[in-house]
């Protein structure tokens, strides 16, 4: 960190742990339990996820974001079949490959404006069907929010939904920030889960320690979870502390409200750029993400006061994000230094 | 948990965290820091590690055992190579086939006294050396202390590095336990990370809440090692958390202080059944484990009131282990259940 | 070659092409047909197989033994699951551990005397299913005939069917020497395939250049076997040149004659064995393979002049194998050599 | 096939073999020799290979071409590398996902015209590099001939090899249809050979019936050889047979009158196309191979009367290509036939 005292605009899980996350931790800790899940911590997160979420076939708690991930897609994959994401998917761009390497699937990328994948994008990576020469392609994966802080609208998720299961694919979300969209349109966990078949549902970026969930909506889906999750070394021994973070989470609808608050903490910081010449949003902010270009000094004269992401340097775009503990007053200091930057060094 | 109350002998990982390992991790959450290891406290935690196991390839924190161990052998086999281990290792037994799956490797399993190899048994499985028709054994898995609470001596250890360097053989210990190695054999963890290329120190076990160390010995055998852990997803995002865990852990030697009162546990259990008639101990408790043969109605009756685990139903044996939080006091109380359960039930 | 104007006792696949086999290939080199399996000798050949073996989930011809068993383990396997298997099998011990690094499965073998499975000993693999920590055995491979020259009767392999199906396993058959079993059993090959769910069928080891069918009983497991063919880089695309080769092994029981004749040549070693002091059989002699043990310098003597394998080292056993091309005076001159040899080296 | 009468212009592997190929393969038939290649036949060719090509690394014949290609992929891959290949490649359109599934590997992939890679294009694909949640670009695939037909010249193979050797990547080049680009450029196997550090060169589509080489060019790269071609199922027993095809290919310069004439087929094609309006060729025409666009109504009326593919359904573009049996009659017809099409379908 450039300046430990100044918050990280450089991503949510620079943030540390909820207050109430970490309590809740604290007071799991009382005395032995069964390892490996089978203790009242567990049995709750575990009952009220699937309860959230309307899940028939399960919950799985699981380490991080890529264990999710790769575990979930392997639910819903033959050995011969593909995945079709977008390009810019995190599957694709940051987990070093697992998909590949620990499934062993394709992955057949699209480039997709926003993040977001349609129908038509989707039907365009259908060819080969039926021929023993090319990976068939069985399962789409959407995130939401997306890697660019945009949401997929409910109606644009059924669509997608709907043409997968007219065309034979299964369709899995990564939803490591599940919750930023659930707040970003105010609609229920279930109203999301019910758009996929797998879903993973991110804790870690909401405020907790380190943990995520693997939702499995189907019964039939679900026999090889628990092997799978083992097998990804995903299965932790002292499952209760991963539970607890769940426990705090859904109490009172914290997750939602972190959720807010960030997303609200990067509209902040969107509309203060409306006015800042000089600084171009690059896509709507609907989550705790705004990506945006700006002159090249601007950025390295900003970096040596803050800490962000270049995203992509050829272009000259950075993304700032939010987090749950992201005060007004960290964002308009911010933007008042961005201001001062992009007016006062010359182009 | 039949009963909360008392404690349980089922396992380790039944125990909760240390109360120091807890204040450190909430001592951790203290602002923003980069993520995935970019911080003071694992900058700490990895310097501290190597210095003392004397590894100059470099530490890397993990989030459970099974990803330590596929990681840690992933750094040392090539795609044709296979592994010979103890029939009773923790990777041919209890990682659902983690080895095979993820790494592709064949396990070379050979039976082992007590858990554990010599240069002989080793031997026994090297045929086929050199033909193209053999899965290639490039890496020898050594658990200590092991599976069955018994621990490698140093000479013994060093005969297997000899014998294995001699043949072309590259030696991964798992360390879940290695902690109560150290205090068993009253040595450094450098003496038993010399007898290894690449280990594990396993935290989880030893009180810690959830975090293991790959640690690699020589520079030659690390350049893999961050795309692995990032691949078999055990890169963890929010680090410290990680980190602090093993900074209690190594504070005042902590990790040391624990093993040995788990150790000193296991050592007053097997003490008082040596005075319990219809009680067989089966090894040497080296370690925090006891594996002890009774009658089985005794057993059943035992778990009516205690937790434990039968480890081999066939030959009526079971499992008691003890943990960093043991109480001189538990153990007292289950011997006098044990004399009376064995006493009581005629057979 | 030792000397190559004498008959190899070291493999049936040290023999050439049987020329009725040879003819076929040639005759199958006319003009152009589409590749990777639209051709007139292909459908025949697979509608031939499927015919004699009654399997209604199609055959696969692929290119050698190893990928027509990975194929064929792959068609039943779920990621997290194992094989139980003979320690002697093939898959286990020839193939460098292709079934682990290709299919990603645990073997979980069992010392099986004559190579041959029971259903105890198949039983007794069984512990640990529905424990996540545990590979879940799914499969179980039997070779037919065996490594060892033995057969399963038709009775051992119903009862191991009838085992399998009532505790939810699926039964793959190595038949890399199936032709040898139907001779020796006098059955057909749907008895023989009966007691599968999926088998392979060599051709190789029969008098063919190189080619294997993957045989699969049911059309519910056949809808991956395309897509694994291709992606185990077991599809020919000049497949007519394969499928000639079965064509012709399949016209006139060309398969029965050869497999027929080399397992007499074998008991013809077999009884002329009986007569020399100093050469003990190892195994009943059911197909084309003779295992004796006689002494070290009497074996080194023999491979000055023939050329036969030690299949093991220690305990001084050979492994002499007769082919569809063995003659009578082939098999007595090794008689002849054999009885000389034993009685003229004093041990 | 349409009209098995007329020639195929579908695909240089609808083709049957060459007859001195076959007549190699019956002259190999004689007598016994040792399995799995220590034969003369294969001694020859190893060795001829390896001359031809300047390998110091060895030669090994394989059974297709997806095999030579995952295993010579897999010689230079650590498991947590990339390659970087054409989106048009292959291996990565038409090879079920093999490189992804067996190796593990990722595949980033670049829209290359005339599916040729520069200097440029890799270079867009190594961001990323030392960030451990990126799969390493490590392997550059070049294909010669490229699947459109097209040949890289020998700068510009360099000049790939000069930027990948300065840039830390290797270069496998996919040599299924090597001996076309050999002729095409009037060059040596050597001096193709030698911008790669592996290579396959195909033997099928050159008119063996079915056989491919490896080529490996530094003793440093080929110790897992042996062993990834045994496990990749790519070990043939009766290797003789795979041997004495490329003896006879490389007899007397087989291979290179054989693509030297097919080459010729396709460019008498190319150049009748040049008076035919309502037919465009998409690339230069450098092998043997023909792209072409024209109208669907064409298409399909050509298919009723002769065999190709429908390259691109969307963009109406077939592949028409010749073999080393292709006649100039049956192009002088083929021709015939498109002009009279083009010319009497009223578009």
């Amino acid at each position: 960190m450039i300046a430990a005292t100044r918050k990280s605009f450089g991503s949510d899980n620079h943030a540390g742990t909820h207050p109430a996350v970490m309590r809740a931790i604290v007071e799991a800790n009382a005395g032995d339990v069964i390892a490996y899940g089978a203790d009242p911590w567990t049995e709750q997160a575990v009952s009220d996820l699937a309860r959230l979420t309307g899940a028939a076939g399960g919950v799985y708690l699981v380490l991080n974001g890529s264990g999710a991930n790769v575990m979930g897609l392997g639910l819903l994959l033959g050995r011969h079949e593909a995945v079709i994401c977008a390009e810019s998917a995190h599957i694709n761009t940051d987990e070093c490959g697992a998909a590949e390497r620990i499934l062993g699937t394709k992955l057949l990328t699209v480039p997709a404006p926003s993040g977001k994948l349609t129908p038509e994008l989707i039907g365009a990576r259908l060819a080969g069907r039926g021929d023993e020469h090319f990976a068939q392609p069985a399962v789409v994966a959407v995130t939401q929010s997306t890697e660019f802080g945009t949401c997929y609208s409910l109606a644009e998720l059924r669509a997608i939904k709907e043409f997968c299961a007219a065309n034979g694919l299964r369709v899995f979300l990564d939803g490591a920030r599940l919750a930023n969209a659930a707040a970003s349109l105010g609609c229920t966990l279930a109203d999301l889960a019910s758009t996929a078949d797998v879903l993973s549902f991110g804790g870690t970026k909401n405020g907790a320690m380190g943990v995520e969930a693997v939702i499995v909506m189907r019964q039939a889906d679900t026999a090889s979870a628990p092997y799978l999750r083992k097998q990804h070394m995903q299965l932790s021994s002292k499952m209760r502390f991963l539970a607890a973070q769940f426990n705090a989470l859904l109490a009172d609808d914290l997750w939602l409200a972190n959720a807010t608050h960030a997303n609200a903490m990067a509209a902040r910081l969107a509309n203060g750029l409306a006015d800042i010449t000089g600084v171009e949003l690059m896509y709507p902010v609907q989550a705790d993400a705004v990506f945006a270009r700006l002159d090249p000094r601007h950025i390295a004269a900003l970096q040596q006061r803050w800490t962000f992401s270049v995203w992509d340097e050829p272009s000259s775009v950075v993304r700032w994000m939010t987090a749950f503990d992201t005060q007004e007053s960290d964002v308009d200091a911010f933007l008042s230094d961005i201001a001062a930057t992009a007016g006062s060094v010359q182009v």
